[in-house]
């Protein structure tokens, strides 16, 4: 890939680990990072996932092909703003934000609208902080990307084949269907994990096992970037959980009537579907 | 452990483990097995799970110190029957069920009160069957008893050491308190685990990542031993899911108010109780 210059804005886990896949993928790359605390700046220097660090953002973005936004969600709005007037005409600007619609409208506000493309490469860990960082993260996992009318293709062939040879598989969703459907496969289990760890009493924690360690591990993660993933797409998450409401009272239909026929049926066929999918994310994460 | 006749009632995945983590830790005990699967039956001999093997309940239970149901709930109450011409005056008889109050009931009702005593190893997979058995599949894990006020304490104490013996903690539950805090932190995960599944858009399912499989595993679980389950603690688990309800209700009402340090709280709150219960877990599971 021809790639000269690449800025990666905030070197946590993410940023991080993308200046490892690069620096191992794409040969002749610069990478440039930009970081608030000089410690994570420091450690990203020392792995060698970045090449030049840099404590504020417009001197970052000078002369490179590609930024992305590597920080939190809440504080795309400010860094956009601090990188304007250093960014250069023919960049592509795109971001890892785990929602599209808010950031995608503020990336096209804000900069020329050809110039941004929301990406959201799904990888991660519940660890924080760039000693977590590893070159392989990215490897057969999933990235959205989310263009619009407005995208410019080049920009979009650009950022896709920018994840693609970090190993990333590639699917394209409109920023609004990217919210939707994440907010149900996503963001409501970890809504529900954090209830269900909530509603606990003492006593029954004791006796929890594996299943309820399972089910409940999404909510150890950041709660600074959950509640920015709640808050900016709470419409949807509001509707998913509404949704999961209404199966919920399916099943005590069920159980009200005693009617174990129908329980066994539906039991099956989640079971069946979901071991459907392990099957098909073993295929995925194979590279097959 | 002075046992010198164990009779295992239904020789699947625990049956079978029963027999083979009694043959490793009770010299001198023979274990006698019922299965109406002759293969079942076959393969338990083979593994060196039971001793002798009979496709009658009666004649299984002859002579018999202990007598442990491993077979499906909803067979508890033949079984019992069958079993009742045949029983030593002097024999215990506990159970493996997942449900406590109905199956000691039933215990109660059909048996000398005194006799029976109700278990739950809490201790399996998602995997049925005799051939996954395993000599250490109670090593560590947690048996809680549920004696009543009928309950002969000298009973209670050998189906205690029993447990003790094959490596398990214990823990000692009211019928009622066991079904009631099991429905809490098991049952209901395992209905908001389905449910989850059952929701999704196939287009979203192709989006699930490590967090979403994690999140529903216990859905994999075997259709018919939910379906009785769920069927048999109905009650409490109406009351768990809409105590479920609640905190996702809450959940909402922060994000209707935009409630940002509130959201992080919470979050923040639940990260750390879940944290706190998987190092508890990690020293009890490791014998400390």
């Amino acid at each position: 890939m021809n790639l000269k210059r690449l800025s990666i804005l905030g070197v946590g886990l993410l940023g991080g680990s993308i200046g490892l896949a690069v620096k191992s993928a794409i040969s002749g790359c610069r990478v440039i990072g930009y970081g608030h605390r000089s410690e994570s700046l420091q450690r990203a220097l020392e792995i060698g996932a970045i090449d030049d660090a840099h404590n504020q953002p417009g001197p970052a973005v000078r002369e490179s092909d590609l930024i992305i936004l590597c920080t939190p969600v809440g504080r795309f709005e400010s860094l956009l703003a601090d990188i304007l007037p250093d960014l250069p005409q023919s960049a592509v600007v795109t971001d890892v934000g785990s929602t599209k619609q808010s950031i995608v409208e503020l990336g096209e506000k804000l900069l020329k609208r050809t110039q941004f493309v929301g990406s959201h490469p799904m990888a991660g860990s519940e660890k924080r902080g760039v000693e977590f960082a590893r070159a392989d993260l990215f490897q057969n996992a999933l990235c959205i990307t989310t263009p619009t009318d407005r995208t410019d293709r080049k920009a979009l062939w650009l950022v896709e084949e920018f994840w693609q040879v970090l190993g990333m598989r590639l699917s394209r969703l409109s920023p609004a269907e990217h919210d939707r459907l994440l907010a149900d496969v996503s963001h409501l289990a970890h809504a529900v994990a954090a209830a269900l760890v909530d509603m606990q009493e003492e006593v029954g924690l004791n006796l929890a096992g594996k299943g309820f360690l399972d089910t409940t591990r999404v909510a150890g993660g950041d709660g600074g970037l959950w509640r920015d993933i709640f808050l900016d797409n709470r419409a949807n998450v509001r509707a998913s959980i509404e949704k999961l409401k209404g199966r919920l009272d399916q099943l005590l239909a069920m159980l009200d009537k005693e009617d174990g026929k129908a329980l066994q049926v539906w039991l099956d066929q989640v079971a069946k579907r979901r071991e459907e999918l392990v099957q098909k994310k073993l295929r995925e994460t194979s590279g097959e």
